[in-house]
């Protein structure tokens, strides 16, 4: 049985970005089903964040350590674990200690690297991909010729939301913070941008013909007017609530308009969704890349001793698209 | 062309029973796609009431008067009806109008009468098992095995939701107002059944293994209940609210548990969703009631002359059951 020495970065004490440490841990070889990755890079995530305030516990059993998706190349492969070889690029959604030299991945959530991408900024692909793919294809069921909105056009779930909505036939629309991030999102496929500062984006989406598929991940006073501006059969998926989850609405539209008020999180799925969420974006996503349709928005690059500067950055806001890091 | 001269039911002011008025007017011969209905027994719904004092409007295009369900014989018959007959008993979801001694109905919301029950009684029918089917059968896709609630179970929509979901394998609970209703429940069917005056019905489901279809038309601070004894992927239908459509709710749930917040009415329909109901309907519902496991809940029977009686016993809330009115 070998052992593994991997950086990992913890949050010890709930706080702000100076609270995290970089410690050393041995891995153990792979489990049955599982890989050893070395890390090329890491993504940033809101959810690490809210990990390391401690107000997001990570699920049982979930591994050490705050990252939930890197690229790289596989070191080690456990036993069962078919179709990847030592050696090869891979992306991965990982359960945590994401932020590291050496990774453990669930085969089932392990993909090739997309042609298409560098193997750096490919790390910035698995959560937005995933999360896209779950919540606005399979939860919510966009279909090509309707009208989709994203919210956070230009962070790292919305640019890949528009991008991948774009590609699959929809009226894109998203909404952002300034002038700079509206044209961004524009730049990136989208057929309608509103600054949120600037524009009352629900009655502009209203006027144009209405919403019939929401992604948000701003809840507060985001769901009534996601709500005021949802057609009949319209779809809401929530993913996060950046201004809080207890809101105030009025359901009588749900009920006239026959909407949906759904919502999900990655990080809670079994193995087994995520491996059948794998599959999905290997076979609808990966071609996309392939053919320049879909790419990742990478915002900047941070070396791994720099993790707290990568997380400043993220909690100033200041950032569009995605924070990396690198070991 | 004919006229056929008929009693209808009109609110010509909001208000209590007492503005509830009987006219008569003449219908013409039926549609294309339409029957005339010579009725037997109409149903008594909440829509009604609601219509009556001016907070739900009919729909564009609904027929003239009160009344949404009918049980009676085919008088006429429009072009292009197939398999219905004159003189044949049917039920029917209609418009509105149903207050009546003839009623005008799409023949695609025109059932054959159900064996098994008799046609003034079959007048309770249509409303519910259309609302049931749609909500919960097709809507919230309850399956077998599934733990499904039910609130209002001693009411007309709640007795047929008990009964269709046991005859459909599911484990049912209801909830009602007072012993008597609770009992009333248990009879039709229900595995648990509530008095939401003494229990934490919430709290008592919860402990029980929790809900994964709730059918709700009650709102108000059954909103946040309902998502508190909510499991892993289940769906709330909202039919109505009787204690208010403006809540305040934690939505960190439906997003961490991957539930569906989802409503619909029966009466915004267009005639094609209606035909396609009525037709699942008549497969999947039909049998259930030849065999005995649906039958309609009745509270009580009054003749068309006696409408305003009929709506004070519904706006008393003393009734277990639909309420017919007989021309």
């Amino acid at each position: 049985m070998n052992s593994h020495s991997s950086r990992i970065v913890l949050a010890p004490a709930p706080g702000g970005p100076e609270v995290l440490a970089v410690e050393t841990r041995a891995l153990p070889d792979p489990d049955p089903g599982h890989v050893l990755i070395d890390v090329t890079a890491s993504g940033v995530n809101r959810a690490d964040v809210f990990e390391r305030m401690g107000l997001y516990p990570p699920p049982a059993g979930a591994s050490e350590g705050l990252g939930l998706e890197v690229s790289g190349r596989i070191r080690a492969v456990g036993e069962g674990v078919s179709g990847l070889e030592i050696g090869q690029s891979v992306v991965a959604l990982v359960s945590g200690g994401g932020y590291a030299d050496i990774v453990r991945a669930c085969a089932g959530s392990t993909l090739p690297a997309p042609e298409g991408v560098n193997l750096i900024d490919a790390a910035g692909l698995p959560e937005a991909v995933f999360t896209v793919w779950t919540n606005v294809f399979d939860q919510a069921r966009l279909q090509p010729g309707e009208r989709f909105v994203v919210h956070g056009g230009a962070g790292g779930v919305g640019s890949a939301a528009i991008q991948m909505a774009k590609a699959h036939g929809a009226h894109v629309i998203a909404t952002a913070r300034g002038a700079v991030r509206t044209h961004l999102c524009r730049d990136l496929g989208a057929d309608e941008a509103y600054d949120h500062q600037a524009e009352d984006w629900s009655a502009r989406i209203r006027e144009h013909g209405g919403a019939d598929v929401i992604l948000d991940m701003v809840g507060g006073d985001y769901v009534q007017q996601n709500l005021d501006c949802l057609n009949v059969k319209g779809r809401i998926v929530m993913i996060a609530f950046l201004r809080g989850h207890r809101v105030e609405v009025d359901l009588m539209g749900v009920m006239l308009k026959r909407q949906i008020l759904t919502g999900s999180t990655l990080r809670s799925r079994s193995d087994a969704e995520k491996m059948m969420i794998a599959q999905a974006v290997h076979t609808r996503v990966w071609p996309w890349i392939a053919q320049g349709a879909v790419r990742p928005l990478i915002d900047s690059r941070f070396v791994l001793e720099s993790v707290r500067q990568a997380h400043a950055r993220m909690d100033d806001g200041g950032h569009a698209g995605k924070i990396l890091l690198m070991p």
